[in-house]
């Protein structure tokens, strides 16, 4: 049996982890995995890269990071329960680490197991399709150094690609003769290229908070946060502020909902991505928004019309690491056959069940708890270690208010970690003052 | 018989127009011809759009144009020998004329002829095959607004998709630290953006000459060009200098091979593009450098290995809009089979002789004469109206002198039409003082 796994990010990364962790567990018979990856390493999203737009080989550049981004959520809420922050660092560490520090401890677990040698880097999935004669996926992938296509056979295939790649990006009147850079938040770099300047985002979501904090604390004159629905409605320091949403623009003045303008001197939509799949026909591909229980998928993870097809990390997010590593372990005992899937209007009536839920909640905490109650249903099915899902469901709560009194300042806060009953040290001085963001100068104090 | 054409900019358009033409004059039997373009209207390239990196469906933005972008070649020697700028504008209009009045003309011939209703808009090719039983290309296009698949077949392919949309980035030290915005010329859309500031450009080709002058004219403090194999060597204005290739970047500090520095704040790579088919099985896919004459095309269109597939406007360009007639016109004639190709061995050899000639050349009016020669040998071979290549030559050579002479002022001057025989009237002002370049403004004078 070959099952293959697109992708090499934390999602890809903890399918072969699963299966690894099979073999060491003495499951017999395993499947051959092979992994492919577009980017030249490990690490997904986490990987940083100046490109925008098309790599150097002409392919999407995956990476919406930029610099000096530090994680959103503390990184109790995220821990590998088969790997702690405390094992790989061999000390606590502060709770919200910058990107560098993240993308070291997913290497970290990964190095610890022999994950890399099924992976082909450089390869990007062109086409996937299902003949029903072979039962067999055919994928087709490019391999982009030797600039060749080739085609492989497998018996189960698990999509891991992200969804944070493919900007959404909507039009308004005046974008075509505005006097500065327009760029989707998918393309922004570097805050400096705003020093002294007036920037206007697009969007109230996590990509707007986080991107106007970046441009205020690296120097920016002014940032102007623009909403569709609703403000964010943090307590911002002088030099941000709310308007709704923008109407058009008339040169570089940007006028706005309330009837104010303002001159600005670029623009990022900060509007959110779409779930694309390049390389999927209509009969394997997800069409969703970025929710909380996308449908189609039997536990979030496999797909209806097919089974042998399943999707990892295609919800949107408040735990992550750890909810793929119950996905992945759930995925791993799909294929291996140790899991029987009740008959396909069974799953349907599941999917209904958890889609009504969702959509029964009616704030953060409800979504939080529900994400809790779906991983908590997702491990009932592995031997995956048991991580404290909703203790971290109420630290993710306290986040939120953390964060609501103090935006700019929630970043300087520890808490304890489920696994180790540690407690995170405050960072070394307030994150606003900490313009070095490298991992060396996270990890000296 | 159906016909796929593959993108409706000028070349395709061609092609369309190039079966229209025979449809006019009575040849009968003619091929149902289906053009397929992932935009929403035509026009290729000449279309600008605010838009980088990726559109609103997930595709690769086509355009590379810019802002306040103006021919940068005389379009006397664009002019379609069957439809001429007089004709179109009821006047003779300068020589130089801004992106939307190209973009004009390009319409106006379509409009007049029936080509608009063969033409499925947002319609982006995603695969092509062929079968060697059925004889056959199968043609997978994604419906980007119904977001959809489909698959039709068809006996011939005609591939105009460009060559300027994919950018070739080259890696240079520093540039994952650079204080400010990296983007390729294919991303460069408006000058202001750079207003008082210093722009880095690397490159010395057309694109790295024209957004110098562009940033230049719309006030930027300083432009730097940095070249890899020779500068560009034109009597710059103050403002904007050449230096040797960048080594690399500390902070906003470029550093060049001649050991000089300077301090930057915005990087532009005008460093040329990929030759890039995202849709095409490597059996189908020509790979090839920018050049005046790739190979494994008989004529410059006929692919190799499969003569029923054919490329349209894969060449390096000095003439643009009529070589691709003049290739449209002797494709539809091999399609038609009025045109017996040779065996496989000869056309080799013809391509072999064609390159050994481009590769003899050693200047700038040497590659002109080449391409004036290719089209005439082109011309031989259908009714496309004869059009004065070699008139047309001689006035590149002079427009390469022109602009020798005055970099910033070559946009002023006018050339006489080989088809009309009028002398296009002087630009109304100096170019350098012309900031609105909208059609209105250009025609009004
Ligand atoms: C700006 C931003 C900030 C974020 N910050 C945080 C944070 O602070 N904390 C947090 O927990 N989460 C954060 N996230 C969420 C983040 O997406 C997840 O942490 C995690 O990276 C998702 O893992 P994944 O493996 O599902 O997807 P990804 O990490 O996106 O990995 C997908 C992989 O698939 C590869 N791939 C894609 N297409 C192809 C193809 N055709 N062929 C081959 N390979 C392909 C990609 O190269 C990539 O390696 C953030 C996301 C964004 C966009
Ligand atoms: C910055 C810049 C400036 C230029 N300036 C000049 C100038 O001043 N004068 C001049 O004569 N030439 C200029 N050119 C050259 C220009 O490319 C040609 O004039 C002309 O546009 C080439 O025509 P084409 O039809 O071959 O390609 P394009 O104009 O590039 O058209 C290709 C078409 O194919 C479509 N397409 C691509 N992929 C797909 C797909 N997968 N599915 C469906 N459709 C697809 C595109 O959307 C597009 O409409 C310039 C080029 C650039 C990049
Ligand atoms: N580590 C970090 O600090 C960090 C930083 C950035 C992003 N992230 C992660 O990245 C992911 C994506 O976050 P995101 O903020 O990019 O996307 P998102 O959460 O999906 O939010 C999309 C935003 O765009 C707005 N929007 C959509 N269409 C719009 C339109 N037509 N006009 C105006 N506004 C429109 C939405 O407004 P409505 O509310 O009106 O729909 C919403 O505010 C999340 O998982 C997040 O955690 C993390
Ligand atoms: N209307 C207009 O005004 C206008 C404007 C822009 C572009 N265009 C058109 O667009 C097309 C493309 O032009 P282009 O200039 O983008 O591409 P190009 O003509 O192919 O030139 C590529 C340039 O990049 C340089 N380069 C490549 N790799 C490099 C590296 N690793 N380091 C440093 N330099 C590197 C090359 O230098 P070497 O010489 O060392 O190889 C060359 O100068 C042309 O048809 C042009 O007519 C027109």
């Amino acid at each position: 049996m070959r099952v293959a796994v697109l992708g090499a990010g934390p999602s890809g990364l903890a399918q072969l982890r699963a299966f690894e962790a099979a073999r060491v567990a003495g499951v017999e018979n395993l499947p051959e995995v092979v992994c492919f990856e577009k980017q030249s390493d490990l690490g997904g999203m986490w990987n940083y890269t100046w490109r925008t737009g098309l790599d150097e080989f002409g392919e999407p550049v995956h990476a919406s990071m930029y610099r000096y981004l530090w994680s959103n959520g503390p990184k109790e809420c995220l821990e590998f329960a088969d790997y702690s922050f405390e094992e790989h660092f061999g000390k606590p560490i502060p709770s919200y680490p910058p990107r560098a520090v993240l993308r070291d401890y997913i290497m970290g677990r990964v190095e610890a197991s022999d994950a890399r040698r099924h992976i082909r880097f450089n390869h990007a999935v062109k086409w996937v399709e299902y003949s029903e004669e072979t039962e067999k996926f055919s994928v087709t992938v490019k391999d982009l150094v030797a600039d060749e296509l080739v085609t492989e056979e497998f018996d189960h295939v698990v999509s891991a690609t992200g969804h944070f790649s493919t900007p959404h990006a909507p039009e308004f009147e005046g974008l075509d003769t505005f006097a500065g850079r327009v760029m989707h938040a998918h393309d922004f770099r570097e805050a400096r290229e705003f020093t002294g300047r007036t920037v206007l985002l697009i969007g109230s979501s996590y990509s707007a908070e986080d991107i106007a904090s970046q441009c205020h604390k690296y120097g920016a004159e002014r940032v102007i946060l623009s909403y569709r629905s609703r403000p964010t409605g943090y307590a911002w320091p002088e030099g941000i502020d709310e308007v709704p949403l923008l109407q058009r623009l008339e040169g570089s003045t940007a006028h706005f909902a309330d009837g104010t303008s303002a001159e600005v001197d670029g623009i990022i939509l900060c509007t959110g991505y779409l779930h694309h799949f390049s390389y999927l026909p209509d009969d394997l591909r997800l069409v969703t928004n970025n929710r909380l229980y996308p449908g189609d998928l039997y536990k979030g993870v496999v797909w209806q019309e097919n089974p042998k097809f399943l999707y990892l990390g295609m919800q949107d997010q408040y735990f992550t690491f750890n909810m793929f590593d119950a996905q992945a372990w759930f995925a791993r005992e799909v294929i291996l056959g140790h899991v029987d899937l009740p008959p396909v209007a069974e799953r349907q009536a599941d999917i209904a069940e958890w889609r009504a839920r969702e959509e029964a909640g009616t704030c953060a905490d409800d979504e939080i708890d529900f994400q809790a109650a779906y991983i908590r249903d997702l491990l009932s099915y592995s031997d995956y270690p048991e991580f404290g899902v909703e203790q971290q469901a109420d630290l993710l709560k306290q986040w939120k208010q953390d964060k609501k009194r103090d935006i700019m300042g929630y970043r300087n806060l520890g808490y304890r970690s489920t696994l180790t009953g540690s407690m995170a040290p405050p960072l070394h001085d307030d994150w606003i003052n900490v313009l070095d963001d490298s991992a060396e100068s996270f990890l000296l104090h």
